[in-house]
Parts: structure tokens; sequence; C-alpha cells
């Protein structure tokens, strides 16, 4: 269909290389560069009027440069009379911060919706996001993918060295646990955080049985990676016979890499949601692709089909 | 008035103080800092309900950190139950692309607009707008204020060693220049660049006598400083006793300082609308606070006075 455009900026030109090759389109041609001031310079360098257009971009790190990036892309892209604006998003930055924790805080992750509506997005293909009320930010429609599906292939496919269970390093992350431990028929455990008393190092209780098993841990978002290593020390303190770990988002900033390497764990497997730079390419980090995923996702909403059906 | 507040963010903190010194107020407590991965993480530490706030930013380089420190604020003020959102902005980014130059082109001026509208700004206060249309690309109020008059008085002040003529270093800015003229009541030129060919080095006649005299470049933003140190050359090959420049906007990016240096220019005088980081600020340059305009510009706001007058 001449009519559906796919346009990258700079957080994930692999990634938006190897979706417009699922769909079966050259990218669109587009320049973003910067001014020698620092301010952001696009030129949209083909007809996009009455076009459908996606727009591949995470707002992964630098988070502020890639949402500036994709704003002032939506802006010309209507002012060029395009038909829709599709936005793909495959890290929404900010994520969490999605509520006032505490007095006087903004939320950024709702500022960052209105602020894409107010630009002229017409809709959002996101994958999992911090927290799934984000789609509720939004008042134009949202496709919301799940990474769990994929990470699960991969341990599926993976011939594992005894019996697995599925670990959820906090409270918050049961329920994508669940989802995991259903995909690859195993039990579950959750990592129980308390701090005794104030002041006191926390105690990381391990509720479910993971004694002689191969423990996954599961996340959506690896940052520092300070809640992973530590999680994974518990489980083979507490009788584990190897761990991994998986995330969706590998945001990997600050220690995480060195604190990855020196860890219990045996292999972090991550999605290219958001690009790894070179430096952070260890041989410990596996990468799965999402570009299947969100190419189909893409193809069904340009044929105005379910995207939900994608995960039966 | 214990309802009117301060606050800064990150591009001109000196200036911020000095503004809440003119007006005779403490700056707000407010941290403005990075999470580790790179978002920003603002706290306002006191109460703002009921209040009337000024916030004071400049969206300067790094001009997306800036911006988008000025919006999530924004948001946190809105959620905190301010009264009005007052939004100093002494130099306003990405003014340059105010049009479609070319096609496909963003207007990014009335996209940074629309985005402080829809955080939630009540009011702008700015000064010297590369285009004066700028200002109706907001629906809230704007006031805009004038860098001519404090670069006038500068010079006036000073001893000049001969007759003084007033020069536009192009022929977008001869009302700029034709203002000074008159504080100076000095005459005024225009530097006219020509192409006699395509491909042919550009020609630089200048309109207007400078025989003699000593040349005051104006501009409004100073960026690379290519033009105006061609001016320069310009204005002493055709029998300038002197050259001065001045601006109101020290954008000086890239190869700008160098030139500077290298430059006939004799003094180059700009204003803290943009905050020069130490390495910039070289003994050519003089810089002039625009902290006694801003700060009476925001009394006369609160006071509902006029801020017109200001320039009488
Ligand atoms: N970029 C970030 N890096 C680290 N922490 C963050 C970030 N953004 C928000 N937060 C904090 O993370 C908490 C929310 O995370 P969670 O409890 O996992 O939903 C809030 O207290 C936020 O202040
Ligand atoms: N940050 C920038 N640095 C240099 N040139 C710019 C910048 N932003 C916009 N422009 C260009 O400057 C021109 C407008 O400047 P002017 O003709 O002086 O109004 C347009 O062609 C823009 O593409």
């Amino acid at each position: 269909d001449p009519n559906l455009k796919v346009f990258s900026l700079n957080s994930n030109r692999d990634l938006a290389q190897e979706i417009a090759s699922v769909i079966g389109v050259e990218l669109g041609k587009c320049s973003v560069q910067r001014f020698s001031d620092g301010e952001i310079q696009i030129n949209i360098e083909e007809s996009i009027r009455g076009c459908d257009v996606y727009v591949i971009q995470s707002t992964s790190s630098p988070v502020n440069e890639h949402l500036m990036e994709l704003l002032i892309m939506i802006d010309a892209l209507k002012r060029a009379s395009a038909k829709t604006i599709n936005i793909v998003m495959p890290y929404y930055g900010y994520a969490r911060q999605d509520r006032k924790a505490r007095a006087r805080e903004p939320i950024t992750a709702k500022l960052a919706a209105n602020l894409l509506e107010t630009a002229g997005a017409t809709r959002v293909i996101t994958l999992d996001l911090h927290a799934p009320q984000i789609q509720g930010f939004f008042d134009i429609p949202i496709d919301h993918l799940m990474g769990v599906p994929i990470l699960s292939e991969y341990f599926k496919k993976k011939a594992m060295d005894g019996d697995v269970v599925i670990v959820s390093p906090d409270h918050g992350g049961v329920t994508r646990a669940r989802k995991m431990a259903e995909r690859l028929k195993a039990p579950i455990a959750i990592i129980d955080k308390r701090r005794p008393k104030p002041n006191v190092a926390e105690v990381m209780n391990i509720v479910g049985n993971i004694d002689g098993k191969v423990a996954i841990l599961i996340d959506d978002i690896i940052d520092t990676a300070g809640t992973i290593t530590l999680a994974a020390n518990a489980l083979m303190e507490n009788g584990a016979s190897e761990v991994y770990a998986c995330c969706t988002h590998p945001v990997l900033s600050g220690p995480a890499i060195e604190r990855i390497q020196n860890s219990n764990i045996k292999e972090l497997v991550v999605t290219n949601s958001i690009a790894l730079p070179e430096e952070k390419k260890i041989d410990k980090i596996v990468e799965l692709s999402v570009a299947p995923l969100i190419g189909e996702a893409i193809i069904r909403v340009h044929e105005e089909q379910s995207v939900s059906t994608l995960f039966d």
C-alpha cells in the first residue's frame, strides 16, 4: 500500500529497518540532525500527503532529545498533511513518573501523553508500559503490546537444566510473572523485601519453592540492575540451582552492566525496545527482536484488524 | 507579597538570583535533577498553593533539556495548585524555526508555544523574540521585553572615539538598528549581501555612510558569529574607524568564540539572557544584566500594571 509510510527517528534505527522489512516497505526518507546550537532540524524528504504514517521512536536515553525529536517530527508530519500519525514507541520514557508519590511531584508520564496529542499524534503503539493505567493518559487509541510472549518463547526453546520457576523480583511484578509461568507451565515465586526495623538492611524472603530449581527472574524494566542482582543473590543463597533474568526494556543505566557482569545471573534476556550501544553488548546479554511483533501490529492496525489477537 | 514566588530551573541560576533580589524575595526551594537514566526529577520543596509563580528558564542550549525541565516544572506547579504559572523565558529557543521555509518543515517555535500552554503555563514573559510574530503563537498573555534600551544605554555611557553609526548586519534587522539609532541619535547603515552569480562568493555592499565612523553592529542573536564577523570585516574594509557589536542573545555555538576572538570586533556587548559558560567569557565580551528589566516586569505584571511603559 503506497499510503503506508514508516519513518525512523534516531533512537532505534536498526529496529525500524527490521520493522520496515517485516512489513515489506522501504523506510521513508527523512533527516534528523542538529543545528550548530543543538536545536533539532528535521527534513522529511518525500511527500506524505494523505498517507498513514508510522514513526518508530523509543523515548529511551537521552530521553529529552528523543521525545523532542518525536514531537517535532509529529508537527512536521501534521503540517505536511499526513492522514494519520501513528507513534510507535517500543519504550515509553518517563513511565515511572506515573503518579504523585509525594506532594508537588509532576506526573511526567501524563505530561508526555498530553504533549504527543498536542503535537498531533493520532494513535500510539507501545510495549509493556510500566503501569497499564498509562493507557488511560491518552485520549487517542493506544495499542499495548506485550513482551512476555517473546521472552517466554526464548526460554521454551532453550534446553533448561532442571525444573523451572518464574520469579517476580517484587510484589508489583507478580501479574507479569504469572503470565510467563502460564506459558512455560511452571510455578511462580515472589521476592518479598522487608525492612525489619527502620535503618536496618532489607531482608529478602522468598515466597514459593525454588529449591534445586532453575529460577527465571522477570521484570519490565531493568535500570541500574540493583534489584535484579540482589534478587539473584537471594535466590542462589536460598537453594536455586541457576538464575536467569529477563526484561522487556533494558534501560541499563549507571552501574547496571558492571553489576550484571559480576552477578550470579547466568544470562540476561532482553528485547531491542531500547537499542543497546556497543559497550553494553556483553556476552551475558541476549537480545530478542520485537520487530516481528511490531511489524505485525502495524499491518493489523493499517488493515483495521484487532491487535489483541496477536497474543493468542 | 507572600503569594509571589520565583523559582529557577537550571538554565540561568545567577540571573534568577539577581531577579529575586530586584523583586526582594528569596528564590523558591526546588530541586531539579536527573535520575540515573537521564530522566528529569523535579521536587518543589515548599507549598505554592494559591500562589502566583514565576519560573525563570531560558530554552538555551541544551535546548531540549531546558525545555523539558520547564514543561515538567509547569506540570508539577499546576498539580500543586498554583494560582498562576508565569513563564519567564529571557531566551526563547527554536525561535528561528518560525515558519515553513521549505516543504515539510516543522514550525517548532509554534510547537513549543503549544507545549507550554498544554503543560499549563498561564503567561509568558520573554525578551527580543527572533520574530515578533511568535507572540501570536500563544493564546495566553505574553509580555515582550526589549534588549535595545539596555544595549543602547551601555553605548551612551561609553566615551566613543568619534561619530557613531548603527549597522544592521542584514535586511531583517533594520527595525532593531533603527530603534538603537534613535536612542543614540545616530544614523544607520545596512549590510546588503548579494551573490552576483550562482556559486560565486557573496559581495557585501554597505548602504549608508560609515566612512571614518565608529560602527556598532546590532543583531538579536549571535550564533556561530559568521555573519557578524564578516560584517565587521566589510565595515573596516569600507572605511569604518572601529567596529563594536552587540546582541541580546549570545548563543555563541560552534566556532563563534574563535571567530570573535580573531575578528576586527573591538568589543561584543551581550545580555545574560543566555548564561555564558566560563570558557566563553573572553575579554572582548561584555555582559549586561537583564535582571533589573525582568524584575521590574514581574513586579508590574504582579501588580497588574502595564509593562509597555518600561520602554519609555
Ligand atoms: N527514571 C527514573 N529512575 C528511577 N526512579 C524513577 C524514575 N522515574 C520515576 N522514578 C521513581 O520510581 C518510583 C516509581 O516506580 P515504581 O514504584 O516501580 O512504579 C517513583 O517513586 C518515582 O519517583
Ligand atoms: N537553531 C538554528 N540554527 C541555525 N539555523 C536555524 C536554526 N533554527 C532554524 N534555522 C534556520 O534559520 C532560518 C531562519 O532564520 P531567519 O531567516 O534569520 O529568520 C530558517 O531557514 C531555519 O531553517
